[in-house]
C-alpha cells in the first residue's frame, strides 16, 4: 500500500471549465504520479473517479486507505448540539459499505456506539459540523473531504453538508487486490443551484410509501434536495384530508396517503436532507376534488374520478366565497402537514370551458372588470396568495401564475420554455427550471444533460442570474406503474442532478453516460428497480425465464419519444403497463454504445479490430429473430414486436454489408444504396409503441459507399 | 376454435390417490380426446395444467375459451349481500389478467363497474356465492370452476372460496395460436386442511408494510390463509404499544409497525381470506421487552436489545403480579389490535437460568409447591391463559406450553418434532405442525413437500386426524434480509402449500418442480424479488452488469443447510447477508436437473443424445472458472468463492471423464477412480457459507466405472 502522499494538485472546474480538459489533465496527473511503481502502478491506473454529480473540485493523490472490519466512525460535532440525523446516516453508511463488501464490522450501531467528542479514531472515518442545518432552500450544503493515511476526514458547515459527503465517500469505494478502500482524494464540494429537485406524480398512477422512499434514498444518492410531491389531479386526490374526508374518499379509489405516511415520508426525507413540497392542483386539473365536493366546480355535477388523460373542463369557481372559505379551511389543514415553506398551487392548462359556459361567472368578469379568464385566474391566485400567507408559506406555480398582478415573493416554475423563466428573472420572480427535464417523454439522457438552467443565451445579468434558483426533473404518471417508475427516473435523474449540483463545464456526454453505469448499478442498494424490473417484466410476456433474445431487441428499442405514445392507443389509467414497451429504457444501452463504435469505425481510418467489433454486435442481432420467433409465438402478447424484430435482423444485415465494404473498400452501386435507405426508413416505423433505435447508425455506416 | 365438449371425466384424486395415476391418466385423455383434429391436436396437447396447489378434482375437456378486449366479469351473488371484497378481489384479478396479456379491457373499474344481479355475460365469467365468509379458521372454502364455450362459470359458498377459484383461474391462463385464453375444465375442490399457514419473523430482522404485503398476495395466490406474525423477541419489540410506549421505543430501534400499519395489513390481509394472528414470545425470547420494563424480568437489569442470535437467558418474572397486571393491559390492548380469534404467545426456549438464579422465584416454587421450570412455565402459561381468554382469544403456543394443566382448548405448535403432534391429537389438543417446514433452513422443496401434517406413520384414528389442523411454514429471519426474504420463502412454500391444501396422493416430486417453476415465475407480478434480486446481488458484488460467470456458479450453489451457516461466522442483526451465499437459493435449479438428467443417463442404456446433454452442461461448468477468476480480482468480497469455482472446474472434468467411460464403455482403474473420490470429497467442503451441489450427481456418474 502506498501510504504517502507524493502528488497534490487541486483542480478547480469552474476555473478551467471543462470536463474534458478537467480529464485530459487528471490522465495526465494519474501518469505523472505512478511512473516508477511497477505493477502497482497499473493497478492504480485502473483507478477512474466514478463520481456523480462531480464536485466542485477535485485533486486526485497517490495511495489508497484500506478498508477493514476494524473501521470505524466518529463524530466530532465541535460542541454544537448533536445530530441524531447524521447518527442515522453514519448507519446507513455503515449499513450500505458492509452491503458492497460482505465486512462484518466490528462497529455497527444504530444511532448509537459512534464515539462522539474526541478528536479522531486513527483507523477511520471522521466526520465533523458546525450547526445541524435546516431543511430550507438556500441552506448551507458545502463539505470538504480528505483521505490519506492518517484516515478520512469529512468536514462540513451543517449535517446537510456531512450527508453529501458521505455520498461521495460512498461512490469513491474501490478494490486494489489488497481489499477494499479508498483511494486518496482532496475534495472541496458545494451546489452550483439550491434548488435542486425531483417532481413525482402520485395521482395519475399512485404509488406506495416504500416506492416513494426508495426514491428519496437515490434523490439524496445524487444530492437532490427537493421532492415537489404531485397530491391532486383530475385521476385522483391522493392525500387524507381531516377538513373535507370527501376529498380523499371520493377521490381516490381508496389510493391516498393517509397524514401518518405522509408525515412519515416527510420526516424520511428530512433525514436525507431533503424538503418535501406538496403540489395541489388549482384551479383547473381538479376533477377528483368534485367527486365529492361538486359544489365548488364552474358547473354543476356529479363528477367522477377522470379515466382518461389529458386537459380537462372541470376547473373551481373562483367568484364564490364559498370557494375561497374552502381553500382556507383547506390550506390551514395541509400547511400545518407540509413543514416546507413552500406551497406549489400548480396553476396550469386551465382550458377556461368551464367559465366561460357559467352565466354567473360571467357577470362576476363584467361586473369587476375582468377582461379575460388569464386575468380571472390571477384574480383567483391572489386570493389563494393571501390564504397560503396567512398560513406563512410561499406560494409556487407553473408558469400561467406568472402574471404581473402578482408579487415578486411567488416562484415561477418553467414548464413551457426557457422564456418564461428569462422573463420572470428579468422581472425580479425566482424561477425554477422543469422544460427540458420532462423525463416522462423518454427522451435521452444527454438532452437532459445539455440543458442548463442558466444557458449563456438567456442573456441575464448576474443579479438576474441568482433568481434562477435551480431545476426539478418531473416524473409525470400517466405512463408508469410502481413497477416501471424507478427505471424512467433512473439512472438518467442522476445526470439531471449533476447538471444541477455541478460546475456548468462539466458536460462531457460520453464520460457522464460511463459515469452513469456505476451510479445507476450503485442505487440498486436502495431496491430500485429500475435495472431488475425490465428481466421481470420479459419473463411474465415469455411465460420463461430464458430471454436472452428478448433482451438483445429490447436493447435497441426504445419508448415512443414525446406525446407519441398516447397515439397509438387510448390509455386510461386501468391500462396494462406491462407490455414490451415498459420493460424498454428512454436510452437503450446497447444503441448508445454501438453509436459511439460506429463514430469510431467512420472517423478513423478502418482498422478490422474495430469491424470485427461491429460485426459481431451486428451478427447478433441478425440472427436474433429466429430465436425470438420461437418466444413471440406461444405469447400472443409479444406479436406487436415481430416485425421489429425481422426489421432489426433486415438492418442488421445491412450494417454488415456496409462495414464489409469499408473494411475491403467497395463500393455499391446506387440501386443497392437506394434499396438500403427505404428498408431502413420502413424500420423506422413505431411497433409496439416504442421503436428501433439503431436506425440512424446504421444509416451513418452507409455514408461513403 | 374447438367449441363443442366431446369429453368429460371427473378424476378424484382422492380416490386414484396418486398424483403418477393422475398424470399418467390424464396424458391418455389428452390422446384420446384429440385423436382426429391434426394440427390443433399438436397445439392442445402442448397444454398442461399448471395448478398449485392442485385441485381436489380437476377434468380436462376439449376446448379453449378465448380471453379478449371485451371480457367482462358479473357478479352474481344470488341475493346475499354484496361483498366489495370480492369486487376489489376481482379488480386485480382483471389487473392482473392485463398485465399479463398486454390487454386493454373495456371494463376495468375499481370496486365498480362489475354489473351484479344479472345472470351472467355470455363472454366473460360469472362469479356467484352464497354469502361472505368470515376470516375465521374452519370457513368455507370449497369452489368449483366450469369453464366451457358458454363461458366461465365461478360458483362457491362464500366469497372466500370465490378468490381461491379465481386465483386458479388465473393459473389456468394459457394461449393458443390466436392468442390467449382458458382450457375447457371443471375444477371442484376444497382444502385438506384448515389452518394453512406462514409465519414471518420481523424481529431479528425487521420488514417492512410492503414486503408484508407483497407476501400476502403470494399467499392468497397459493392458498394459504394463516399469516402468523412473530412480533416480539430479543432483537426487538415491533409493534406500536400505547398502553406501554417503551416497549416500541426502546425496544426496537425504530423499525416497528405502527397500530395504522398494523390494521392496514390485517385488512389487507383479510381481503384476501387470509387471518393474522400476532405472536408475542413470552416468559423467555423477551430481551427486548425489558429494555424499557426491566422489572417484569427475572433478574437485574439494564437491559439492551440483543444483537446476537441464539437462545438468551432473560425472562419473565413469573411470580410477581406486576407481571399479570402488565400482561392484562398489554393483551387488552393487542387483543383489541388483532381481531382474529388465536393469540399465539410463543413459549418455546425457556433456559430457566434466570429462574433458577433468583431467590425470589426459587421461594415462590417451595411455597406453591411447583417442582421444575416446567411446572413453573406451566403455573405462567394458566395465568396468561386467563388473561386471553378473558379477552375472548383461544391460546396457542409453541411444543413448550403442551402442559397437561392446561385445558384443551389450547392449540400446540409443533416445532420439535411430530411426536408431540401425535401426543397432542391423543390427548385432545387441537396442533399444527411447523417441523419439517423451516424453511429458513435452506433445505430443498421436496423435503418440505413429502413432509405430511398427516403422515401414516402417526397411527391415528379418525377423530384425532381432525384434532391436525394443518401447518405452517416458519420463517425464521436470523439470516434473511428485506433484499433476500422473497427468495427464502419462495418458491418453496408454493409447494407447502399444495401439502396443505391438495389431497395427500399428490406428491410426485418431479411434476412439483415442473409446475413449480411456472408459479414461481406468475408469483413476480406480486412484486416479490425471489428471481430478480439473485442478479441484482450478483451485479453489486461484481459492480458489473456482467454477472453470466457468477450466475453459473450460483446454479449449483447452495446455502449450508440447517445451522451450519452460523458456525462459518458470528451473525449479528448488523452481519451483511448480501454475499454470493445470500443470493444463493436453498434449491439450485441447475443441479436438481443436473440429477435427473444423470439418474436418466445412469438408469437407461446410455445414449449419445442423453451424454451430450450431460457433457454440454459439464463442459460449461468446466470453462467457467477462467471467466469467473477475472471477475472475482476485481472484486474482494468474491474472494470466498474462488475455490468453490475451481472445484466446479475440477469436478466437471471428472463428470466429463465418467460419461465418455460410460458412453464409450471404458474401465478406468481404481486408482483414478480413487482419485476423482478423493476431488469429489474436498470439493464438498463449505465455502462462502455455502457449498457446491452437483457432488453427489457427479459420485453417481463414478458409478460402475
Amino acid at each position: 500500500m502506498i501510504s504517502t502522499p507524493v502528488h497534490f494538485k487541486t483542480i478547480s472546474l469552474h476555473s478551467t471549465g471543462g470536463m474534458v480538459q478537467f480529464l485530459a489533465f487528471l490522465s495526465l496527473c494519474m501518469f505523472l504520479v505512478f511512473p516508477l511503481s511497477g505493477n502497482q502502478t497499473d493497478e492504480r491506473q485502473k483507478h477512474t473517479l466514478n463520481l456523480m454529480p462531480m464536485p466542485e473540485n477535485v485533486a486526485v493523490n497517490d495511495g489508497f486507505y484500506p478498508l477493514t472490519e476494524d473501521f470505524s466512525v466518529s463524530l466530532d460535532n465541535r460542541g454544537g448540539r448533536s445530530s441524531e440525523r447524521i447518527s442515522k446516516a453514519i448507519s446507513r453508511f455503515l449499513h450500505r459499505l458492509s452491503g458492497r463488501t460482505g465486512l462484518f464490522f466490528k462497529t455497527h450501531e444504530i444511532g448509537a456506539g459512534i464515539p462522539t467528542g474526541g478528536k479522531s479514531n486513527q483507523t477511520g472515518l471522521t466526520v465533523s459540523f458546525q450547526r445541524t442545518g435546516e431543511v430550507k432552500l438556500g441552506e448551507e450544503e458545502s463539505y470538504t473531504l480528505t483521505i490519506d493515511n492518517t484516515g478520512i476526514r469529512l468536514e462540513a458547515v451543517t449535517d446537510i453538508g456531512a450527508m453529501h459527503g458521505i455520498e461521495t465517500l460512498l461512490q469513491l469505494l474501490d478494490a486494489d487486490p489488497t481489499g477494499y478502500g479508498f483511494p486518496f482524494v482532496d475534495i472541496k464540494d458545494k451546489p452550483r443551484f439550491p434548488w435542486r429537485g425531483l417532481m413525482i406524480d402520485s395521482c395519475r398512477h399512485f404509488f406506495p410509501v416504500d416506492a416513494i422512499k426508495r426514491n428519496l434514498d437515490a434523490m439524496a444518492a445524487v444530492k437532490l434536495n427537493v421532492f415537489h410531491w404531485h397530491l391532486s389531479e383530475n385521476q385522483g386526490f391522493r392525500v387524507e384530508c381531516k377538513s373535507f374526508p370527501k376529498l380523499h374518499l371520493m377521490g381516490s379509489d381508496g389510493l391516498y396517503y393517509t397524514q401518518d405516511q405522509i408525515r412519515d415520508v416527510i420526516a424520511y426525507a428530512a433525514d436525507r436532507g431533503i424538503r418535501v413540497m406538496p403540489e395541489f392542483d388549482i384551479p383547473g386539473h381538479s376533477t377528483a376534488w368534485f367527486v365529492g365536493y361538486p359544489q365548488y366546480a364552474s358547473a354543476p355535477g356529479p363528477y367522477s374520478i377522470e379515466r382518461l388523460y389529458g386537459v380537462f373542463d372541470p376547473t373551481f369557481n373562483p367568484t364564490t366565497k364559498a370557494t375561497y372559505t374552502f381553500f382556507t379551511k383547506f390550506f390551514k389543514e395541509m400547511a400545518a402537514l407540509f413543514p416546507d415553506e413552500y406551497m406549489h398551487i400548480g396553476g396550469d392548462e386551465n382550458n377556461g370551458v368551464q367559465w366561460d359556459s357559467n352565466p354567473g361567472i360571467q357577470a362576476f368578469k363584467s361586473k369587476h372588470n375582468i377582461k379575460d379568464n388569464h386575468n380571472l385566474q390571477a384574480y383567483f391566485n391572489k386570493k389563494i396568495l393571501a390564504i397560503l400567507t396567512k398560513y406563512r408559506k410561499k406560494m409556487m406555480g407553473w408558469d400561467e401564475i406568472f402574471q404581473p398582478e402578482l408579487p415578486t415573493t411567488i416562484v415561477i416554475h418553467s414548464w413551457r420554455g426557457k422564456e418564461s423563466l428569462k422573463e420572470a428573472a428579468v422581472k425580479d420572480y425566482n424561477s425554477v427550471l422543469s422544460n427540458g427535464y420532462y423525463i416522462d417523454l423518454a427522451q435521452p439522457t444527454d438532452f437532459h444533460y445539455l440543458n442548463d438552467p442558466l444557458s449563456d443565451d438567456l442573456g441575464l445579468n448576474e443579479e438576474q442570474k441568482k433568481r434562477i434558483l435551480g431545476g426539478e426533473a418531473t416524473m409525470w404518471a400517466e405512463l408508469i406503474s410502481e413497477e416501471t417508475i424507478d427505471s424512467r427516473i433512473w439512472p438518467r435523474t442522476a445526470a439531471i442532478a449533476e447538471r444541477f449540483w455541478s460546475p456548468a463545464g462539466v458536460k462531457d456526454v460520453r464520460d457522464m453516460y460511463r459515469r452513469l453505469d456505476g451510479i445507476s448499478l450503485q442505487l440498486e442498494e436502495h431496491g430500485l428497480t429500475h435495472i431488475k424490473n425490465r428481466d421481470m417484466i420479459l419473463r411474465r410476456l415469455a411465460k420463461n425465464s430464458d430471454i436472452e433474445p428478448l433482451k438483445v431487441l429490447l436493447n435497441v428499442f426504445e419508448p415512443l419519444e414525446g406525446y407519441n405514445r398516447h397515439s397509438q392507443a387510448t390509455y386510461t389509467f386501468f391500462s396494462p403497463l406491462t407490455r414490451f414497451v415498459d420493460a424498454a429504457w428512454p436510452d437503450a444501452p446497447k444503441s448508445r454504445e454501438f453509436g459511439f463504435d460506429v463514430e469510431t469505425f467512420m472517423t478513423q481510418n478502418p482498422s478490422r479490430e474495430n469491424g470485427d467489433r461491429l460485426l459481431t454486435q451486428l451478427n447478433t442481432w441478425k440472427e436474433n429473430h429466429e430465436k425470438l420467433k420461437r418466444i413471440i409465438d406461444s405469447s400472443p402478447v409479444l406479436k406487436e414486436i415481430e416485425t421489429a424484430s425481422e426489421d432489426l435482423s433486415k438492418i442488421a444485415e445491412i450494417g454488415i454489408q456496409a462495414v464489409e465494404n469499408r473494411l475491403s473498400g467497395t463500393k455499391r452501386g446506387e440501386e443497392w444504396l437506394k434499396e438500403c435507405k427505404d428498408t431502413l426508413e420502413k424500420a423506422k416505423q413505431p411497433r409496439g409503441h416504442g421503436e428501433l433505435t439503431i436506425i440512424s447508425a446504421i444509416g451513418r455506416l452507409l455514408q461513403n459507399n
